[in-house]
């Protein structure tokens, strides 16, 4: 869908925003972003997804062009702008996705930063990359990758993306990166291990995802709860496994590689928290 | 200078040259890119660079919508409408940098790869980072990174730029990448340690640049050379070091981090070479 999008200071339609071939985002990789959604109309967590972005600006050393009360006013007019458009208004109920994008700005010798960086606030369709979730859950496949800055959400995703054909060729719906014998997290979730009633998660490289936070909030209040390093072999003793991610929450994963994690179905802890969420969701944005 | 470039079977000024929103280059960092310059005007080594560009189309599984011959015949093109223009006839010594990239192409999910990858051409002045040289050489300062995926030019410079403050406030001119004891290659260049008559080089986890081959071709003559890993603590037996790239040819090290290389000054055997090179762009490049 051509959603109204907005950069410097104009909303456009998506297909008029273009970027000059001299940004440094284009020749040198060099950008921040960030991604929420909304449920029921409503964006999830936006001051989590706009602290996380402003601090990944600051981390690369960008500045942001406008403040996180701008930059509110500017997604609620969009998706208002949306909602109204003849486009979208024939499928109302429909949630979409919001990304943010910080880019290094037009250098002036394709390497050193531009005074300027370049903002961008897109509206997009929710992503449907994994199949329907049904009882099954999905499958992981292991690589040996750290990404290189992991507490910051920058446009890097060159190994994610290089890996799509090895997923399908082993019928995997994501990558778990691990590291010197360490699970990290997939290509773009936080990763969680059931060992009975407690739930672990990696604390160190890896990015902290607002879905891992909320699931961590949420699940402290039934078990027991704990960030720290996960061994590769713990997967041996695991009980429940699931990720998590913006688009989907929390998405049960029943193997990886070829190893069944537990008794290889969605775990009955998994789907308390599955419920869990949804209801903090449902408190949250289903605003009558 | 707002130079004609090449996207998409056009030659447009670099100001018209605009990447929709959506290409994954913008969105996941996904792209390649060589960069070539000239020397008299005609490009040095074409072939070598296009072999290299081809080769990380290739690893990053991006399809060239151009053939070899497609490319130099576009690249011949460019040159000559930029001299004839005349923004560039009025300086027509100036030589210049030839960039091409390959994006991942305009993605419907912001994720998966794009059928058809975006090609661009572009011409660029060639920049001037380091100061000119001197007797002295450069300093460099130590870094521990190793790239991700050294073998293939990505676009991602995320920590080469991420660091430039910091070789500002070290007064270092590039930044040595090292990975468990190993040093590696800098941001943009090859790594060259004498230990007295014998050229070291590393070999493996970096980028096989293409002058670092034509240093090694020429060195041969003069020189006992060897591409072998080389260790940190190695910099302090070195008598002569310099690194090697597309813009400068060879350019003296005299001080890494701390640590003054040899006597600290421009070795004489790094002289050699440097005439040596010299002495071969000028054979086939300066066509009269």
């Amino acid at each position: 869908v051509n959603y109204y999008c907005y950069t410097e200071g104009k909303i456009l339609r998506k297909s008029q925003i273009k970027v000059g071939i001299t940004d440094l985002v284009l020749l040198r990789g060099y950008g921040v972003f960030d991604y929420m959604r909304t449920y029921y109309g409503h964006p999830f967590r936006i001051n989590s997804y706009l602290q996380r972005f402003e601090q990944s600006a600051k981390g690369m050393k960008l500045k942001l062009p406008l403040t996180r009360k701008e930059m509110i006013t500017v997604i609620n007019k969009l998706l208002e702008k949306n909602r109204q458009s003849s486009v979208v208004s024939r499928q109302s109920s429909v949630d979409v996705g919001i990304r943010l994008l910080l880019t290094g700005g037009y250098s002036l010798d394709s390497y050193l930063p531009a005074a300027k960086p370049n903002l961008f606030i897109l509206i997009e369709d929710l992503p449907t990359l994994f199949p329907p979730l049904g009882e099954g859950g999905i499958k992981l496949m292991l690589h040996e990758h750290a990404r290189e800055m992991p507490l910051i959400k920058t446009t890097n995703y060159l190994t994610a993306i290089h890996l799509a054909d090895e997923r399908r060729k082993h019928l995997a719906q994501d990558t778990l990166y691990c590291s010197g014998g360490r699970l990290l997290e997939t290509t773009r979730n936080n990763f969680f291990l059931f060992f009975g009633s407690k739930l672990v998660t990696p604390l160190h490289h890896v990015l902290l995802g607002v879905t891992r936070n909320v699931v961590l909030e949420l699940a402290k209040k039934n078990f027991k709860v704990e960030e720290r390093t996960i061994l590769t072999a713990e997967l041996n003793i695991g009980t429940e496994c699931f990720i998590t991610g913006t688009t989907r929450g929390i998405t049960p994963v029943v193997q990886i590689g070829e190893k069944k994690i537990g008794k290889g179905g969605v775990g009955e802890n998994t789907k308390a928290l599955m419920k869990l969420f949804k209801e903090a969701v449902e408190r949250e944005c289903k605003i009558t």
